[in-house]
């Protein structure tokens, strides 16, 4: 990570975190990165959390002068959740909560930790949305089901309140590859497993896209030659993860589920479903949106799949999404 | 595998058998089971090729007196293809072929060596019908391409002409788990690579179904009591297998392309996808229809992806499958 992505950044102490679980995650630790200025009122701040594999980094190319996200308008907070490899996690702790000993961290922990550093260290008490793609929009959908009160609108792109069971499936599916390396050896490896993270890199690439996106060539557009060093890029994508870190927010996304909080959401809620996702699916999100109540489904329709909402990535789901982000702003 | 599955199997030597890819298959021989007789006119044989960790006794459920296979009117060919570990496979030869020395076998291959078994040993000059599901369809699409006169009628379930790429992509993730376990040994393994097996199971399991399958918990009905158990299940069933096998039959599924062949197709073409089948799309189903002209799509629409089409798995499904066949056995 350059130093221009890391410049800014910001630490919050929550000591001995108390988790969902019961377990107490010991000198938990948010990182984050703030742009542009609170207002007096403290009511202009937007909060992106993290997706998986990502950081408070990886918003950064849809952030800037003249767009949804301008800093000269917005507080935009952007928080690393627990377990990515910045904030508190496998890698980053020198306690017995390091390493294998990383307890089980869930969303709703993540949200808990989140709503502490808004409200405690920048005194806010309602965000004007809280958005984001994947786990992103995982975590913003749980702030608004867990602290209604807090949340005043949401933008959920491809991303779902709970880890519906064939999402699961996939998750389960890329964890095992990893785990069969041997030396992963249950999480206290002295090197890297690379097999495992390879193995974990090329599972996951299959379901991240859709097949008009393998049929078409897309990744062409993404500066792959052939489908193989599509697969061979995600591979190496995941060496540069830690395996454990990888595995504790894996487990935080397999078994996210804000359950009934769901209908307390009272946030303005827009859920950005893309048709081709194969895991975040729009069936799914139409049923979260049921249990809302009010929420409203835009799909996007692409070829990109789940891949279809990164921040920035593809022009015009961006537009799409930056578009929409600025209907509910408006209001 | 009970005695009364493996009865009636006979075995078709095809010697040193030269491979597409240059290669020679040593000692290469199809093991195969008949039905029914063969008429004097030699005009009412069936073609069923076996699909993924199938064998000639997977279609046993839906062959029998007043089924539309009913051995009382046809002479039933179900065949193994290479490397399922019934024919020649890495686990069957004991010659330099076996085990991680088996060359690398394609559908182009099996249908070669299966046009052989049918022409020389049987006489037979013309089928009547060559059908299947998954990786039967393949071979059966492969058969109607490469020897167009010699088939008369294609009914594929679930199974494609080609191995497109996003199911290359689902190959590879599965590929990958397995040969993330170090013991697996590049194949020369000394006892079964069991963790990658496992996870090759429970990479798969991911795609097979659909995501209403797992939501409404369909697999209820298959008698898993929830998801893990049915994940489980999967990797259970993967542990049957040959290591080597398993990735040989994946190796000629993942590189099958009947190519411009298609076209060449006389065949009454029938295709079966299921709408919610996740590796051999709909889609691309209906664009292999266009190349070959005249073929028929019958979408089945079911909540079981890929196993939608599987023999006799699911009552609705499989009847939808039998009057399909019925109606194009009765022209």
């Amino acid at each position: 990570m350059g130093a221009a992505e890391t410049s800014g950044r910001e630490r919050f102490d929550l000591g001995d975190f108390l988790l969902e679980s019961g377990e107490v995650l010991q000198g938990a630790f948010l990182i984050y990165r703030t742009l542009g200025r609170l207002s007096p009122a403290r009511d202009n701040c937007i909060l992106l959390p993290s997706y998986y594999s990502g950081t408070d980094a990886s918003y950064d190319r849809i952030i800037g002068p003249g767009r949804a996200l301008d800093p000269a308008r917005y507080f935009i907070v952007l928080t690393n959740m627990f377990g990515n490899g910045v904030s508190a996690s496998p890698s980053t702790l020198t306690n017995s909560c390091a390493g294998a000993g990383f307890p089980k961290v869930t969303i709703r922990d993540t949200a808990a930790a989140q709503h502490r550093l808004l409200s405690e260290r920048f005194g806010i008490s309602k965000l004007k949305l809280a958005t984001g793609w994947s786990m992103g929009a995982m975590q913003s959908l749980h702030m608004a089901a867990l602290y209604p009160d807090f949340v005043e609108r949401v933008l959920a792109v491809c991303g779902n309140a709970k880890c519906w069971p064939l999402n699961q499936a996939f998750l389960e599916g890329g964890s095992a590859a990893l785990r069969a390396d041997a030396t992963y050896e249950g999480g206290c490896y002295s090197a890297p497993p690379e097999t495992g993270l390879r193995a974990f890199g090329r599972v996951y690439a299959g379901w991240a896209y859709s097949a008009e996106f393998f049929r078409e060539r897309l990744y062409e557009g993404l500066g792959y030659a052939d489908l193989e060093a599509f697969l061979k890029g995600w591979e190496d994508d995941h060496l540069e993860h830690d395996a454990n870190d990888l595995l504790a927010v894996l487990h935080a996304w397999r078994h996210a589920d804000a359950g009934k909080a769901l209908a307390d959401i009272t946030a303005r809620t827009v859920l950005m479903p893309c048709d081709t996702d194969t895991y975040f699916t729009v069936r799914e999100t139409e049923l979260e949106a049921a249990e809302i109540g009010h929420a409203e489904v835009k799909v996007l329709h692409s070829p990109y799949g789940h891949c279809a909402g990164a921040p920035g990535r593809f022009d015009t789901e961006a537009r799409e999404v930056e578009a929409e982000m600025l209907r509910i702003l408006a209001d």
